[in-house]
């Protein structure tokens, strides 16, 4: 079937279509082009979550538990489980998706996962493209999940609306490993398995933390980091127990509180505004990165400064100068 | 005291200027960038090691047993210990450090951690810079450590001459953990706690992932991946212990064979052009990016065009296209 058709269906609600086009983008950034321009009016209508916690929070169990609450709403929901550390195999989290897709009808839930196949970058390009496909397909929600709580969860979530953040009771290493860059775009931080010890001391801790870095990269000229937030939503703290599903309704109050706070005020736009910047800054680099190599790998000016760089009459930095004035970037203003 | 002076003591071997200069090119590109400019002639001697391995393989051990190994032959020894998974703490990992440190005298060696302070490029570009920075300050050999086995690894490991991967007897979580892009670009496994059960096991389990892997990517066009090793240099595999030291004379053997080899038939020079490739690449990317986030902050163009993605009449990779005309890059071939 051809992409055409595929975008069709696509449109049409076909669940078949959209996971042969996810496959597309997961693995063609040309055909990926090709898909994104024809559905890009249709996107913009899905809510997209980020969540995200330390091996061992319960992020597959929280997710079940909360898609199950979406889809007793009605709603359909697409849930996409990156892990960035994996650039090809993914094997751990595929087996919990499996698990997770018995609780579920396929109507109403859509899971994928994705592993990185390349460069960061490309993962994060390749989320916001599979987003924009199962917003079309029809999600109402979408729940972007990572594995871990580093910087390319970052870039990931520079698409979600809300973003959580699943701790447990415990030691306290899972606050530890909460990076300032993620700190800064978490809008919930949710922690999980409440019936165990040390629940109150958790959120204590969380409250502990937040206090302490209220300043920190406040303005922070970061694309990716939302500055109102610290400014205008101060980060909601909830315990659950995802096994029995306490706190869930109350969960799902804040996302919707955290949703209205966005859309009120312009803060909503602004996002966007970013957002668009953001996507369009990394398929940019994208772009320009392709078209750079082709001339480093083709151009006999290039080759000739490179064993110039090679016996050392010219340094890298230079080379790169000569070649942004060569494409004729340093004109530009 | 000022930058200038700062290298006029670099080069005679003054340790605090070092660590001045290595400050100024973490924290800054624009000096890093002078800074490398003046320097960059007198690069190039150092040996660079890359190791990584999972977290409770005993780096730290590994690495002070053989730095150990190195400083007893009269050699001056820089460590530079890569966190990319921190942006600003990197505790644990400078624990290590502290403790690494009482094992040696300060005049051979020389110990510095890094984190990640923005984006996982900018890091290995630091890294890039600091490596030429302890060249110059008289290192004879440099050991580039990161803490984890996955992508950005790759990236910081591009100008390591030999990546050592450190995995110890057990579950085969480790050989798991090791993706196929860093598996790539291993030059030694090393088996380390050799006297526990399952280490002949685990050298099992490393020839049987080789085996299984010899085609993967082989022709990779990916100029991290340095395809003349799968066809000409068969990883080497060591068990040894890091507490009492055995091995390590073998150890420290494979890696002049391997030393050997890269300078024999030109492999060396085919490496050092890749690596002046990606070096130039990154400095590129980040000067492009930054140019054309300056356009995409300031230009009235874009800000327009911006609207029209948010009111969905243009597509974000359409706008990138449009910008790239507008900066003439689609002209150049």
């Amino acid at each position: 079937m051809d992409t055409t058709t595929l975008i069709t269906l696509l449109k049409e609600g076909n669940t078949r279509a959209a996971a042969r086009l996810i496959t597309i983008v997961e693995n063609n950034i040309k055909d990926s082009e090709m898909i994104i321009k024809s559905i890009y009016k249709d996107t913009g209508k899905a809510y997209i979550l980020g969540i995200t916690g330390a091996p061992g929070a319960g992020k597959s169990t929280f997710i079940s538990t909360l898609t199950k609450k979406f889809v007793n709403q009605g709603k359909k929901v697409g849930i996409i489980c990156v892990d960035p550390t994996s650039p090809l195999t993914g094997g751990a989290l595929l087996g919990d998706r499996i698990r997770m897709k018995d609780n579920f009808s396929l109507e109403n839930v859509f899971i994928r996962s994705m592993a990185n196949r390349g460069q960061l970058g490309g993962l994060a390009r390749a989320t916001e493209d599979v987003i924009k496909i199962l917003d079309v397909y029809g999600c109402d929600i979408i729940i972007v999940e990572t594995v871990g709580v580093g910087q390319s969860e970052i870039d990931i979530f520079r698409s979600a609306h809300t973003v959580i953040v699943l701790l447990v009771p415990g030691t306290g290493d899972d606050i530890q490993a909460i990076k300032a860059g993620l700190m800064e775009i978490t809008d919930i931080f949710a922690v999980n398995k409440m019936d165990l010890p040390g629940a109150d001391r958790k959120v204590a801790d969380i409250i502990q933390m937040l206090e302490l870095n209220t300043n920190f990269r406040y303005e922070s000229d970061n694309p990716n980091a939302r500055n109102f937030k610290l400014q205008e939503w101060v980060p909601e703290i909830i315990k659950v127990n995802s096994i029995t599903g306490k706190n869930f309704v109350e969960l799902s109050n804040i996302i919707q509180k955290h949703e209205h706070f966005l859309r009120k005020n312009g803060v909503f736009h602004s996002y966007m505004i970013n957002r668009i910047k953001a996507e369009t800054m990394q398929i940019l680099k994208h772009k320009i990165v392709k078209k750079i190599e082709g001339l480093l790998n083709s151009n006999k000016f290039i080759e000739d400064h490179e064993s110039q760089v090679l016996d050392k009459s010219l340094d890298p930095y230079s080379m790169a100068d000569l070649i942004i004035k060569m494409v004729g970037l340093d004109q530009k203003k």
